[in-house]
């Protein structure tokens, strides 16, 4: 090797005997102070000290280079800022989670029984509390009230739509979804829910409908029997009725397809009951795609469900074993999967003004929160995003119980005492009036008085109480919801949703950047879309155009659209948020809500 | 100076002909690719090729640095976190500003009721919906539901304590509040409310005592008469009333002090209505310390205020004042001011429950807000952060009215409609009947009708709502409150407080990294200390070691604190959070709030 091309701290270069001994007394120099002996002339000497100073230069720049470098490198890490702009690049996975009907007021009542009932101090707080970055603003086209439909919708296509369309626009064409078209980028995709998987949310993914009940039609696309094909690689929850014909035990279908054996055509593995969950190992064992039916209709509230473990999963199984699926499906390929888990029936607790029942709700869509937190902490490249459609109940955290007190505290320990909800207690009441011909009042009385006790923990339930839950068997989920909440000193003001702005959680403010702050729930359904890279605008197309392949006719020889029926007319039109002076109530009318 | 003292890169350093030669020669070789002729031995090239190669090195990582150096100055620039640790330098303004019983659904309701009013797109949002950094958790050490004694004492103090405590922890000892101490800090200090100045809020950074209800001791404190002397240097709001003796009209004290004269002899200028209010130029003619009084109590609410601009002034121009005085009076000092803003009365709409009065509160408050946003953006360093203490009313868009529908949706048009607040109505029903001896029934009610129409756009009222106010005109402000959130299908659970968490907003997340997310409202007011730099134990010392002097002797000789009395025994107590059964309601009991 010429000395030139030598690499200038090879061990090997050869080195001036001369530069040797200078650099030794120029080191004792230094240490000592005093000038080394000029044993060169001076020029000579300018160029050692010159090379010297070179040298030193150079070493001392390319250290702080590299200091530079590994400072930069680790503050970019730690400050990572994905623009809105440019598609992102790289393999990521997107989990989305919908905590349905779950307002302001939810987290703060869960996070207070939860302290209470495990005597925790008040700093202890739910994960989702440490993850908060913003809220969304929920308003559909049709009302300043959305319901879930609308809202889903707007998560799945990014726009707004009347309340009860299925991804759907006001004009009543489809458009095309975040999971469609994660899909056709090379995603997997899944749904995880606790509801019907042909309830609104889940449908808003993967199906397209006019009106939101037509859930007969909904389970067919969502199998694949609709014009984009099967979408879905991993389906699980409840609502195994919309997908058996009517000529079975369990059906609640109109017709008499089977829309399991269905999916089985369209390659789906199919589970429906606890053994067969167990069988997927937690995700290790699952062939995709997968479909997973474990309830008739809805799995049962948390609160209930924690005694009947060996029929129904938890959403947090269920979760586990979707991100353990869909992680290993996607393990060699250069995309990662589209997850959307949504604790659906913190909704219904809602809607029965049932505040025990949703503290449980809540603590078990926090814990899938966290598993999920605790798969993106090992794993790939991936964000979670945790939103709600709306508020459900007008919950407040406190009751004016007499015309003169408003009293400033409300009651977890009530909550804490009940071990079913009212949904639970009331179906046992259904059933002891319906198993007996003729019951004696004073037996009935005793029933009722038992279930309060065992159920809700209430020892001083009054005369009339109980007379309501005898007079009224029938609605007795809210005469028992509204037992409890009394007693907690728990208000609502409606058994429909309300319009108050609800949370949005991620796994870290810069992963999702765009969500920080205050933004209208169309800008979560932008984010999930950017965060992928993906584009609508061809499925839009594609529904469009290859829908017209999927109309049918009716008995009546009328076309039928693939979109199903159009809702009533005025659904659709911006006045129904104004007021034509059409209350008629009695201010003295008894205003029960059961 | 010798060569080997001589700078590397001076420009006269001796240069050697050979290598001069030699560098032209090489630069050519390298621009040519050819060889160099052999002018020197092999050391002697070798030398050379290593000098040029250092030098090259040296150049080359040098660049390095530099740019590295600018790219992440440039990035620290732009992610700019202040860590909460160690105390700021340099001179800056911390406006604090309070919407008293503001919840997440007051947000919702405004911003849509502006959007219906003023035909805005659903894009138009608040100016605080635009600022939401966070939220905050409001529980106090006596109640999961604080009060706004508990609530500002968080903030004034940064500890928790009981219901009713004004600036006193739960041991009744006295809390050095951050107002004090950013004024021993060398800040000037200001408090600017529409409520009185003697209310549980402001009270909380300028006094202390045991329960909040004593306001007249709390005027005294406020104005300078307490351990620390005078600590304020600007209070702008109503409550007029407790400053005044009780031989002077307007006075609601109960002794005869003359607080106004003593706040002017601790040097206080004085100015008690709307002129002597444009006197001060929106803040260009104050002279500090000031005290302005524009009300007996309460300013009245801004629904009602509009329409009498030339008695009260606004919350803004209170705000643009506060913002001009104090800027202007520490112009040549070292420190900024810190300044607290309350929209008091947001939380009175909240008890009313009247919802077309707390629109109004909302819009003025968030017009203050942008007011300090712009004074912020051509001033000093500073930030603003803009909280609540609680929320107020559970109030929830949405109300059922009937047992079997809840609608989804609500009508902001009916807000729209109404001109005056429930409380300026039932006042005027007041006056009407106080006016007469007399009154013929139709009489009454056509006046009632004409209030209803006249004030709130309402032409239905029913024949049981007018009765109802015709038999209670003195808790009309519930009936008319009634009304008006019926027709909207606005809910409310209570008159008193709710438990949710509120909303937190800063003028960037910047300037308010530590507020960032879901925090205790006690994290808060650590924020203003460490934002401001403060120790507040000094002033927590100073409080107690000095207070002993001013306890005095009730006219039976018994000592009394300055603090004044204690709260009746229970109130501290951590069980009047635990239910003890004694729920005996008659569920079918008909539930008025009024």
């Amino acid at each position: 090797m010429a000395p030139s091309e030598q690499p200038l701290l090879a061990a090997d270069r050869p080195s001036s005997q001369h530069s040797d001994d200078r650099d030794i007394a120029e080191e004792d120099a230094l240490l000592t102070g005093e000038r080394t002996e000029r044993r060169n002339g001076p020029k000579s000497r300018w160029a050692v000290w010159r090379e010297v100073g070179l040298f030193a230069w150079a070493l001392l720049a390319t250290a702080v280079v590299i200091i530079l470098a590994v400072v930069y490198q680790h503050e970019q890490a730690s400050h990572h800022r994905p623009s809105a702009g440019p598609k992102p690049s790289g393999k990521r996975n997107m989990i989305f989670m919908v905590s349905d009907g779950m307002g302001p007021t939810s987290l703060s009542m869960t996070r207070s029984f939860r302290q209470y009932e495990s005597g925790l101090p008040i700093d202890d707080i739910l994960m989702l509390d440490q993850h908060l970055i913003g809220s969304s603003r929920t308003r559909s086209s049709s009302s300043l009230v959305t319901d879930s439909a609308a809202g889903a919708t707007a998560f799945s296509c990014g726009l707004k739509s009347y309340n009860g369309a299925i991804s759907i626009l006001p004009d009543h064409s489809p458009c095309g979804t975040v999971l469609e078209a994660a899909k056709r980028a090379g995603y997997m995709t899944g749904l995880v829910v606790t509801t019907r998987l042909t309830d609104a949310t889940p449908a808003c993914f993967a199906a397209h409908v006019n009106m939101r009940g037509e859930e007969d039609r909904i389970a067919e696309q969502e199998v694949g029997y609709y014009p984009l094909g099967r979408m879905v690689d991993l389906m699980l929850g409840g609502g195994r009725c919309h997908f058996l014909p009517n000529t079975t035990d369990g059906s609640c279908r109109k017709d008499g397809k089977d829309v399991v054996e269905m999916a089985k055509e369209n390659g789906f593995n199919y589970v429906s009951d606890r053994t067969g969950f167990d069988g997927l190992n937690l995700g290790s064992s699952v062939k995709l795609p997968l479909l997973g039916l474990f309830a008739d209709t809805d799995i049962p509230y948390e609160i209930d469900r924690r005694t009947q473990d060996d029929i129904y999963p938890s959403l947090d199984e269920m979760a586990r074993t979707a991100l353990k699926a869909l992680s290993d499906a996607t393990r060699d390929s250069e995309k990662g999967f589209f997850l959307m888990i949504e604790g659906s029936r913190i909704d219904h607790a809602g809607h029965g003004n049932d505040p025990a029942a949703q503290v449980h709700e809540v603590l078990a869509y926090d814990k899938a929160f966290t598993s999920v937190l605790e798969f993106l902490e090992d794993g790939v490249e991936g964000v979670v995003v945790s939103t709600s459609d709306h508020e459900t109940g007008g919950l407040a955290t406190a009751r004016q119980l007499h015309e003169t007190y408003p009293e400033y505290l409300w009651y977890p320990g009530v909550l804490a005492n009940a071990s079913h909800s009212s949904e639970y207690l009331a179906k046992d009441l259904r059933s002891y009036v319906a198993s007996k011909d003729v019951i004696a009042r004073g037996d009935l009385k005793s029933h009722i008085l038992g279930l309060l006790k065992d159920g809700f923990g209430v020892h001083d339930a009054s005369d009339s109480e109980v007379e309501s839950l005898i007079a009224h068997p029938t609605s007795s989920d809210y005469i028992f919801a509204d037992i409890i909440s009394r007693r907690a000193q728990i208000g609502w003001t409606t058994h429909g949703h309300s319009a108050v702005d609800v949370n949005i959680y991620a796994s870290s403010h810069e992963h999702a950047r765009p969500l920080v702050g205050n933004h209208e729930n169309t800008e979560v359904g932008e984010f999930i879309r950017d965060y992928l890279g993906l584009d609508l605008e061809p499925i839009t197309k594609e529904l469009q155009d290859k829908g017209v392949l999927y109309n049918t006719l009716d008995t009546a020889g009328e076309n039928v659209s693939w979109t199903g029926k159009l809702p009533a007319e005025g659904v659709l039109l911006d006045e129904c948020d104004h007021y034509h002076g059409d209350f008629k109530r009695d201010l003295s009318a008894h205003e029960h809500k059961h």
